[in-house]
């Protein structure tokens, strides 16, 4: 019985989105290589192992660290690197295979002398999100990175890491496949004039791009992560259907004030994390073991610590009692996970 | 040696920040009763226990088990009942003197059904947020929920309890006072108008208020939580100095992109939390086993799940190099903490 905050994971959506990349990835003879930082748990890892995937991408050591322990041993950290846990790259590089990634010689100089084990190393691409990496233009650069890794014994430089973070700021699939096909251009060309380099291995990430896309040429791994949850933001960029949406938040009624048409619930940011759209959550119907459609003009409207705030029409409310569970989808999966993972979550089918 | 986010706690500004409130209360006469939401941290508690601290608050039942495991046997539960953990309810009334809210008598007449053990019950009222409780002028509605309260054997009305939320929007000193005058006016009419009730309690909270006011008459008991570290948030609103922030996040640089006058960090919106003002945080000079004053310009301008943007001049950038340690002063110590207690913190000084 659900008695406070509670994140739900329906495991046969979820298990049915991973299916769906994992196919993806098997029609265009690509490896899969998904990202861990949107579920964080063991559990949900071993539904991947099941689809037979046996590499994964992270975003941190600690997290390496984490499912290391449940036996993955070919594990990417899509993070610039982080020279001050060099033990920690150490003790990881023992047992795994641990990839890296660079996007400085500065960077690789400090690394290659802390390291005493072999790791392989990816270079950050910026292919237009602007956050963090190298243009692909940036051929002295690059050249200059490449040089640093092959200097080194302890380094093997296996290619180039991307990310279309920007498709998060499109809305709509022409949108999306622009930016896809944009970056597939990129990567080609930067490709082309590292061909003294067959064997290099070119990733390439971001859920929207990679659930609406269906030509993937240039490029050898795909490495979505969101996909297997997805939530309120792919839904509206549209990258998912609503039917897809994997992971719902059940809260308590703890107060009605229909006066102005407002209810509150357990289940503040300290729950769904404070990430917004033009609210922190949809509404959706209460269905035994689960949950149904979107609660019309039902949602999330404001958040403190432990308290949410639901806004909906008055009849809506009237229907509604103390101690009830609402069902909540929430705006950015791998944030509420993050939170979650930490205090309440059950797998539902 | 720091190697990843890390939450420093200032000791000595902590403490100091505890004294300060602690003989506010004692000049006043008033109960001081600190909301530990902000550290939940044992350790933390222990400081205010030192300065003859005894009564405490917390916004979870989840919270008030926690603390209770430490010792602390008169907790307030400043958050709407949540008549689902009823188990959790008996069990610690079981252990400690229990003081739980309500603000409507549905849920008092389901807590009533539930209870096996003595629980103190205080009113919410609603001083001007609007966020939940019932407004000081509701009478009839007051006077139902003790009715209800005085008809279960199990439940002892103790008072009324305010926050006064709203002085997070004001700005400045002159408007916090106005504020919480506004605030005190409401409750002497209130305490008046239930003077069949001599033994009243009425406990008053929020840092704005507390920590600018210095006339604090018709209420009983201080309830404030976030002054214990302060934030930018609350500089932002006059509410303390900067030298009275006791918190800051230690964050390593990863990457440089001078050219656009960004930083890399680690540090993502699982650590700061997704809260933010023009920013997300306010860097601050590195000073051995401590922080110095703003660095003018250099602000936390973007947060993903693990990544921080930097925005600063380019010759700051020029000074930084990758494997530093930038300290950064967060806006909402609560949910900084909330996420940091997690994973990486410690006490400096």
């Amino acid at each position: 019985m659900i008695t406070k905050p509670t994140l739900l994971i329906d495991g046969k959506k979820c298990r049915s989105n991973i299916r769906m990349m994992s196919d993806k990835a098997k029609k265009h003879s690509l490896t899969f290589r998904p990202h861990f930082k949107t579920h964080q748990l063991h559990e949900v890892g071993r539904w991947f192992r099941e689809e037979g995937v046996s590499k994964i991408t992270v975003s941190s050591l600690d997290m390496a660290q984490y499912f290391a322990g449940d036996g993955w041993d070919d594990i990417t950290v899509a993070f610039p690197v982080n020279v001050l846990e060099i033990d920690t790259i150490n003790e990881l590089a023992k047992k795994i295979t641990l990839n890296l990634l660079v996007e400085s010689d500065e960077a690789v100089t400090i690394l290659a002398k802390g390291l005493n084990q072999s790791v392989n190393l990816f270079i950050k691409i910026d292919v237009g999100t602007h956050r963090t990496g190298i243009l692909s233009t940036e051929q002295t650069k690059i050249r200059k990175i490449v040089e640093a890794i092959e200097s080194s014994d302890k380094m093997n430089w296996k290619g180039f890491l991307a990310h279309a973070g920007h498709s998060y700021h499109a809305s709509g699939k022409k949108a999306i496949l622009k930016i896809h096909e944009d970056c597939m251009s990129q990567l080609a060309k930067l490709r082309n004039s590292f061909n003294d380099y067959p064997d290099l291995i070119i990733s390439y990430g971001d859920t929207p791009t990679c659930s609406i896309a269906d030509s993937f040429p240039v490029i050898n791994e795909l490495r979505p992560g969101n996909f297997a949850f997805y939530d309120f933001v792919q839904l509206n960029i549209g990258a998912c259907s609503q039917e897809q949406i994997a992971v719902a938040m059940a809260c308590p009624v703890v107060a009605k004030h229909p006066e102005r048409e407002e209810i509150i619930i357990y289940g503040g940011g300290v729950h769904f994390s404070k990430d917004k759209m033009h609210h922190f959550g949809q509404v959706v119907a209460d269905v035994e073991l689960g949950w149904g459609g979107f609660q019309e003009g039902v949602i999330l409207s404001k958040l403190s610590q432990e308290h949410g705030t639901i806004s909906a029409p008055k009849d809506w409310i009237d229907k509604t009692a103390i101690g009830d569970i609402l069902k909540i989808l929430p705006i950015h999966s791998c944030l509420t996970m993050d939170l979650m993972r930490h205090s309440s979550w059950i797998v539902i089918s």
